[in-house]
């Protein structure tokens, strides 16, 4: 008997028949002997109906009462996810964030869990009935309703699992695991048994969205074994793992990710002194607008390139900026460009292969693939290229790095 | 500089241009120099919305969940109505049922408010800021979110007026007060400025929906002065009041009430021994069919007629049971109508006026209308007569008991 603690996004609570669906999924594991805690998402669509209320009432609601607004609409959820259950003869009950005690700060709109009392949880899974937990929401200590920011209802599943000392905290989503790649982009990509927590956040920072990167990096921090499976699909899904897999398991490259919402900017020719590029960064950052990669190539004549990349919506804003700061800094132009993309390949094997980077630049010149920059941490390394290459990079990569299919999946 | 409790209900805040509309009529109290508490209900259309999803799942969800399920639409209103006033410069503060501690039994779907804790409503009002408080809604003791049942707002509204001993509790509605009977059917109907809460009972309970009767009661009970105002229009109202009135104010008949929703049965011929009358209702009791009015006239010839009304949608029940109850008792024979109604006269000057009873019999018929069974109490007489007749008497007695409006209301 273990216990599981299921997380179900919006679109697998998306309506009444899929609400069916989730409580037979629910009874299954229950009739198996296990005990179960589930965390769901609102009915999709609703927390933007939500939304679009407030908006109609003012442009700048106050965050409190956003929390109050929005936290509506998993407990819509979790009454109706008990109600069907019941239905099905299990004793189920619905806990939102307060009834259940997930203490958050009182950061409205992005709050961080902080505490959660088990023992309402604990009582109704010692009498042998099913716990249903509203997602996303919680109290802080003056009893004001929070919320933890969108997707975050991932984070919910991972904090009880973490509390409870739940076997598995598994997140049931519209995929059936974590793949290889984009099997959009790549359709022999491979869906992946296991992915240790190090790649998976990789992955999902860079743009992977199968998992909210705060939930990877809670379960990771309290060793929360996390299973990514599909709501709709049966089948083992993805494990994202704390343990040391064999050298067998453990490829050089474990995925490759993509990123089309990027844009890089460069001033030329800027004198290389120091303090130069935190005079090009900090108004950067003062207008709220989040680089990613930085690349500063060793100076030639006294003077360097200074390269970053932005997401793609702050291009303008951040190429007028460094206008400015091209005037400012006696720098010979600012330049940029938005129709680029970032590749990244993932894989803590890479630690012990020197020949990745190589491999890959050869790769990538093999299909005449300029690449504009590049950067690399301990398990991954990203290169920036024109936007148009894209599908032909990351299909010559999979490929090369032998992540294909053996059989090309239906 | 006064407390006022304010309660808007669906129609008032069915949308969003409508909450805006509620936020000036707050903001203009609040401007005025008043402490204002505000409760409101769901958005009209949401609670059933609700219901709506809970039976797609069951046919017979679980009241907990239910309660769970619906005290969201009131939720969504107050973080709207927070906004608004918010947006406005005012400082409002919502608070659910849970948040302001309104503290009910454990009878899921009709609650009953035991406590109110005042120190989370105070600490606003004191700072100089606007309450806002999800009505129908509660929590009982092992923190289970409850309702107080449909139009439990009304309850919410009396509740909190009472807690806070508010100078007036203020029961916003589609309608500008209390009439002396229904608009719709007698156009010379005049609003009352002044109701006692006995009449205001009489009328609630024969049907006249301006108020939920249990409020009223409760206002009663703890001598909350209440008004029922338009959201829509200006004006005082109607105030209910437990002042002893002049005689000048104080009519011999405040108002007419009716209802169409009455069916009645007879049982005819009945053997007029001790204990048959309980012989003959507790099997319609045990059916859970309530009884309004019962009429037995006194025995002749050993043998009685014993008649009483139910709900018009309850009738073909109650006539399958009298019909074996009247083999059952040896009675002669059981029958029944649907094509009545009922038509009530109340006024608490009826005490010291002998002659109300006369008049009104007099005055039916004359206009030809044959009374079918009456019923009187201390402020009030009912009889009933054939539903085709109902405009007819209605508007005959108002004219009669000078009731009418000197001018045509507009």
């Amino acid at each position: 008997m273990a216990l599981y603690v299921q997380k179900y996004g919006g679109t697998s609570v998306g309506s009444i028949e899929r609400i069916e669906a989730v409580a037979d999924k629910v009874k299954s594991f229950h009739d198996a002997g296990h005990q179960i805690v589930v965390a769901v998402s609102a009915m999709s669509g609703e927390t933007n109906r939500l939304i679009g209320l407030a908006k109609g009432i003012s442009e700048n609601p106050t965050p409190r009462e956003m929390d109050v607004l929005v936290s509506t609409g998993e407990q819509v959820t979790i009454a109706l996810l008990a109600m069907a259950l019941q239905k099905r003869g299990v004793d189920a009950r619905s806990f939102t964030g307060w009834q259940v005690g997930i203490k958050t700060d009182s950061s409205y709109m992005k709050a961080r869990i902080e505490d959660i009392d088990t023992s309402a949880m604990r009582k109704q899974l010692d009498g042998g009935g099913v716990v249903i937990v509203a997602g996303f929401q919680g109290i802080d200590d003056d009893n004001n309703i929070t919320t933890l920011g969108r997707g975050g209802s991932d984070t919910t599943g991972v904090a009880l699992a973490a509390a409870l000392g739940a076997d598995e905290c598994q997140i049931y989503t519209d995929v059936d695991g974590v793949y290889t790649t984009d099997p959009r982009v790549v359709p022999a990509a491979r869906r992946m048994d296991k992915v240790t927590f190090e790649e998976m956040l990789e992955m999902a920072s860079l743009g992977s969205k199968v998992l909210q990167i705060r939930s990877v990096e809670f379960a990771g921090k309290y060793k929360v074994p996390l299973r990514v499976l599909s709501s709709f699909k049966e089948g083992n899904g993805t494990l994202i793992t704390m343990e040391e897999m064999s050298s067998v398991e453990n490829p050089v490259i474990s995925g490759i990710a993509f990123n089309r919402d990027e844009a890089k900017l460069t001033l030329k020719g800027v004198p290389d002194v120091p303090g130069v590029a935190s005079r090009i960064l900090v108004p950067i950052s003062d207008a709220n607008i989040e680089v990613d990669m930085i690349v500063q190539n060793v100076s030639e004549d006294g003077t360097t390139d200074f390269t970053f990349t932005v997401n793609r919506s702050d291009y303008q804003k951040a190429l007028k900026i460094l206008n400015s700061l091209a005037t400012e800094l006696n720098a010979r132009e600012a330049t940029g460009t938005d129709d680029i993309c970032k590749v990244s390949m993932v894989g803590v094997g890479m630690r012990s292969h020197a020949g990745v980077a190589s491999k890959m630049f050869k790769v990538l010149a093999d299909e005449n693939i300029n690449i504009l920059a590049i950067t690399t941490s301990e398990i991954k390394i990203s290169v920036v290229i024109a936007e148009k290459y894209l599908e032909l990079a990351v299909r010559a990569l999979h490929t090369a790095f032998g992540l294909d299919a053996e059989e090309q999946a239906e």
